[in-house]
């Protein structure tokens, strides 16, 4: 099944809802005028579509194989690594006075999107890279930044992320691994690291890994773990390789989905310690690796709008082929394409209304990082700062659990063709099913979302989104009233509204009771994640319902087939918030089902 | 993962919420007294849990194979299945005085549950020669009774279901296997058949299939098709096998899951014909094969619930075992079993819940069809029937779609082990994946339920239905009146009436609009279907509630714990009721995205 990038979408939500053109009057972000950007993107989906797209089945029959502490990637893979370093294509969004090309994250996301649609298993390898990126240009050494990060943003090398242990994998209080200083400012590493993406491959000179180990005498949790650098070949001075050091890989993991993308378990000094070199400070290493956590979670949401949209495609077409059944409405005599049937119509619009919503949000995430980095006022960057991080965990755990949701969507409108591997639709299944579990599970992000992001600052920064969502339902109220309206935007806006107000509920519910009945409040964690995505989907997509009317005009069939879509989406999807709400706050005081001793499970 | 077949909760809902009693005191259900069918229960467990359920992970592992036209099982299968043939399992529903135990389909149900809880795979077969059983039993001669019955009661044979061809899925009007009528009264059958479950095996001496086809001059369409016995093997008068029919097995299907069992591709006539003998009347195949496809329905709802507990308790051991993360309620210092955190909890409860409320739910309808099948009132009997008919499509589609959610929350709870396929969690999220599909998608399902169970009578049977819930709701109320009530039954009152409410919206809407317009009807019929299962599954939990309630001094532990489910499936599962109903009775007139061309998806 080919892949075909949705251009048109990404260029409407850039500059209808992102704020492109805002974004490129920042300081540093000059190149990112709307006809580079439209370059950018065209020349990304090229070479995805040509070149990325057709491996990925290739990926999913014959994964990477490990022998001898070798990992063979999928045949194919590394040239095409090749061609997507000269094409500069991990540089995206990176410094440009190291290499990069600077463009802002709202650029580099549709670019990621793109990547991952065309091929999960291929773009894990540039995500990590991506993270180890923004950690060393945080918290590296000026030497450690000038002998790394440009071989990582080239993608000569490529970074991993070393979190997990067998006994430690949410909970990182638990690391064990452990680094001991040589004196000469290095450290020996001795430990076992499991789940490390592209933790071994072929596709790269060097691999750098990020691994999180206790020095000798720290704290114990999560306060005593630092943060090292240590590369699978050693680096002289001048960037040359030099020895191999004390890092194996002893075996890769027999998944369920992206089989081609290596799933590493990595021993590290068992011939005396593996060299690793200190990033930042002691006992800091969480906060470090924060940096490239949250980088790659924005990342895995990214994922799953890559992996519904590539679904939702293969869906299509195959109901455009399928001939079955007559049409319900006796409009024609003979059997017809399953598309003409409603509920094949209704499955498919789900999709690529969660798609779309989806897609949407991230963007608009994205374009609140690039204000934080770039505006001019310190104020106006905290603010844009805590809204993005606000949303971080709601696009990350909403995007990959809709993705989930649409890939069975993309199996069942297969009927039992779906369920037959040759057919394809069932990779995405297996595929989207890591996405709500690595970089943190939705538990993870939704313990993020109430802790951090909402309890901490009193629920300010999430009622400040719910106020421009109050705004938009004011802008559909004044449309609405206008003669040639029709009753999409009397929809939306009663739906939104509903929704927002469950939303608020909750806030205030969250807010109020996560001292008082912790147990009750993270009971609702996961359930007011998904309504902050299904609420704050809604009102993006209520955007793009008043700017898909006012060009109307430009583009006929594109911008009405966004405002059906968005009118789907607030009977369909949105229309649900209010009872997730309602589920939400009425767990309280020791509901019978949370106080039952766990024996009775 | 060892299986523990739930045999408290199934003898509490046969009890309890099915009526077991009564039915026992039904003429030739005699033999149906509690202390019997507790005896067949445990047994049956004891023979799934020892026997069956070891070969699950095997049968993922080492599939069925294909070579040279013949099917080689899984190591393992054909013992167990000899097994299984030596202690009459496959006879618990059927006729005494053909071999059968005559025990009540409501007796039969559990046992199947726990088949297929052990092995979906292994339970296959036995599920087709179930079918195969009441379609001969119906439709048969006397003769041909005699000739195949005894055997598939027995087991010693098996039987298969062959409807679909390449071109006709969903649809059988495009059947195209022909039949050619000998003058002695045999046909010569020819023609491709695909997705043919246990259409070629090495588990039993013979295989009866049953053939969709169309003799010389037949009517098109669905209304000129005729239905065969082809034995894989000619059967002589006496019952001894004669020669080898002209049915080949040209190859099975490589799928996502339930690989043990083999799907087949049969191609029938390739050498002069395949001899077949015509059941009942020409043209009247369809009608015949819907007894066998509705037993099959049935028989596939029981899929889920079986998977779905396999899943529950799969995931129950993980969450007990893994240690990880300090409790969120500060009661303890040091991390917990995960099985502490109220998400874990959350989606614990999430799937027992399901898995609990869709059992009574297939239990309740398997008492109708024995009152339909006994009672001694025409009319009684005519009554029950119809609550059983509209009860299928019901039990079908919901139980199957939420194993789907059941399996992947199953997984989730796994963590980043979940997705590697040695933990087993993965098996279920891939074998559950079919039962949405096969034996009608759940869309097929919604049909049936619009059309023929709502429509055709203006919704008379679904209001008698929702009446029955009304009535539980008042004892919901005057139970929650009490002093000693506490908030569950009011929360579970609240929660029912409002979802009654939605459903009952939704008949008026699906009775009202289904001829003026069929599309916005269509479209909402999944989600009719889905509401219609979650209110309809909250009912026997409030009735669950009550009994458990009542008998509360017996197992405290057992009763409190079923009214703590029942307590989340209102709060959790029945609050999304009226959601749901809103959205559907929200299509109509030409909705935009109803109503836009196919080509602008």
């Amino acid at each position: 099944m080919s892949y075909q990038a949705p251009i048109k979408d990404m260029l409407f939500v850039l500059n209808e809802l992102a704020g492109l053109e805002d974004i490129a009057a920042l300081p540093g972000f000059e190149d990112a005028q709307p006809e580079t950007v439209q370059a950018v993107i065209e020349e990304s989906a090229r070479f995805n579509q040509e070149v990325v797209a057709p491996l990925n089945v290739t990926g999913d029959r014959e994964p990477s194989s490990w022998r001898d502490g070798a990992v063979t990637t999928t045949p194919g893979f590394a040239a095409a690594f090749r061609q997507f370093v000269e094409g500069g294509w991990q540089g995206v969004p990176h410094a440009v006075d190291l290499g990069g090309q600077g463009l802002p994250k709202v650029v580099a996301t549709p670019c990621i999107e793109m990547l991952n649609a065309a091929n999960l298993s291929f773009a894990l390898c540039p995500l990590l890279t991506d993270g180890a990126i923004e950690a060393l240009m945080t918290a590296g050494s000026d030497t450690q930044k000038a002998l790394y990060v440009p071989r990582l943003i080239s993608g000569e090398w490529t970074g991993t992320m070393n979190l997990t242990e067998p006994q430690a994998g949410s909970d990182l209080a638990l690391v064990r691994t452990r680094a001991e200083p040589q004196g000469d400012g290095s450290y020996k590493v001795f430990g076992t690291k499991i789940f490390i993406t592209y933790g071994e491959h072929d596709m790269a000179e060097n691999i750098v890994h990020l691994v999180l180990a206790r020095t000798p005498g720290a704290p114990e949790g999560v306060k005593g773990i630092s943060l090292f650098i240590v590369p699978k070949f050693l680096v002289h001075e001048d960037g040359s390789l030099g020895a191999r050091n004390d890092v194996q890989c002893v075996s890769i993991e027999h998944k369920l989905g992206i089989k081609a993308s290596p799933t590493a378990v990595l021993q590290y000094g068992d011939h005396g310690g593996a060299t690793g070199y200190l990033i930042g400070e002691e006992n800091r290493g969480l906060e470090y690796m924060f940096i490239m956590m949250n980088s790659a979670r924005f990342a895995v949401g990214v994922q799953g709008i890559g992996v519904a949209d590539r679904a939702y495609q293969h869906a299509v077409a195959y109901a455009k082929e399928r001939v079955q059944s007559r049409p319900v409405d006796g409009s024609a005599k003979q059997a017809v394409a399953i598309i003409h049937h409603p509920d094949v119509k209704r499955m498919l619009s789900t999709m690529r209304a969660y798609t779309e919503a989806s897609r949407a949000l991230a963007y608009v995430a994205a374009s609140h990082a690039d204000r934080a980095h770039a505006s001019a006022d310190a104020a106006e960057r905290a603010q844009h700062n805590a809204i993005y991080e606000y949303l971080v965990p709601i696009h990350k755990g909403w995007s990959t659990e809709m993705s989930i949701e649409v890939a069975s969507l993309g199996v069942q409108i297969h009927g039992g063709m779906g369920f037959i591997e040759e057919t394809g639709a069932a990779q995405y299944y297996r595929d989207a099913r890591i996405l709500t579990i690595y970089e943190g599970t939705t538990a993870i992000q939704a313990n993020d979302l109430v802790g951090r992001k909402t309890v901490r600052d009193g629920g300010a920064i999430a009622k400040g989104v719910l106020a421009a969502v109050a705004e938009t339902e004011r802008a559909l109220a004044a449309r609405a009233e206008a003669a040639d309206a029709g009753p999409v935007f009397e929809t939306m806006r009663k739906h939104l509204a509903a929704g927002r107000q469950g939303l608020a509920d909750v806030v205030d519910f969250v807010v109020a009771h996560a001292k008082s009945d912790p147990n009750a409040v993270f009971a609702g964690s996961v359930p007011y994640l998904k309504l902050s995505g299904i609420v704050l989907g809604g009102w993006v997509m209520a955007r793009a319902m008043l700017a898909a009317d006012a060009k109307r005009a430009e583009d006929p069939v594109f911008h009405a087939t966004k405002i059906a879509t968005a009118s789907f989406y607030a009977s369909h999807i949105l229309s649900q918030a209010p009872g997730i709400a309602a589920s939400i706050v009425e767990t309280v005081g020791g509901d019978a089902w949370l106080a039952q001793d766990v024996e009775a499970y």
